[in-house]
């Protein structure tokens, strides 16, 4: 018996077949061929191979984006100390993702480049986590803001530097941790109550 | 009777070689027949093709850091301001870098990319004006900063977004300019005597 043709399953070949073949080269039929079966079965789940492409981008940002939440939502930390740890996390997590694998890593940079506004909602859902991390400050009294999301915007802005993937080479750089944490102790000393 | 051959006039065609025949193929007999000279009269000056490209990078970059030098240390606005002032104008000169001509700017990132330490030289250079700002306000008692030095690499880091040249597609978008002052808004809230 055949195993079913999901679009998880479709996913995941079509990320491997990405990383064989390169963004720039792979096409359905290679997903397909992979998978055993006709082409026309791929397009039942995914329309178009620009919205293939744009699911492979959308999971692959999710593996970021998703544990970034829990940190986001974890209400063990105060929110100072919370931003803190939430911007240490998705440095550590970029690094990890751009050092262990550093042709994956290509691969996805590639692809993503050709999916603006798959990377525009993820940047926004991150700035939207920033934004409740500020606003459960707030409501504590341990930060002081008038715009919790627009603060959560500016926050990943002045962050761009330790999770922006142009970036990349620095992380691994002697001084990230020591500039990381002076960052944010300029951005928390601009957050807390007078 | 012959122009005399200077560095200067040899970094004029080197930038005009380079940006026909791109970085990668841009030799020093290319650099030296669009000079009418000998190879060796240009290794004279340059001892390698790595100091040639080296000192075309530098220079190509003194352009952006010798104005940014004069509003730092302008008196004529308060630290604050300043510092304002200096971000919008650092972020104004790349973005008009960047749009006016995409190609030359691309022969020149591409020509950096190969020189990362006139890049490091660079970039402290431009975060030590920002520290001379900080320390001007600390000096006013317009801004409050430990280590003004320390907190001008901070601030360089922070803003990287609006500066750094793998953020240039940002610098045209419609939210540019309020993404950088909410971005300034904050940190000069962390800078603020209390």
């Amino acid at each position: 018996m055949t195993e079913q043709l999901t679009a998880e399953r479709i996913l995941d070949t079509a990320e491997d077949v990405l990383r064989r073949y390169g963004p720039a080269k792979a096409t359905v039929v290679d997903v397909a061929r992979a998978l055993g079966v006709s082409h026309g079965s791929v397009y039942r789940h995914f329309g178009t191979k620009a919205a293939l492409r744009e699911a492979v981008a959308e999971r692959w940002l999710r593996r970021t984006s998703v544990p970034m939440a829990a940190v986001a939502d974890d209400p063990a930390l105060p929110a100072p100390e919370r931003l803190r740890h939430w911007i240490r996390t998705l440095n550590a997590t970029k690094r990890h993702y751009a050092t262990q694998d550093p042709e994956l890593q290509r691969t996805f940079r590639e692809l993503i480049s050709t999916t603006t506004g798959v990377v525009a909602a993820h940047e926004a859902e991150l700035a939207g986590q920033l934004g409740r991390i500020v606003a459960a400050g707030v409501a504590a009294g341990d930060l002081a803001a008038a715009d919790p999301a627009a603060t959560g915007r500016a926050v990943f802005q002045a962050t761009a530097r330790f999770h922006h993937p142009a970036h990349a080479a620095d992380w691994t750089s002697p001084a990230n941790d020591t500039d990381l944490d002076a960052v944010v102790d300029l951005l928390l000393a601009g957050l807390s109550p007078r």
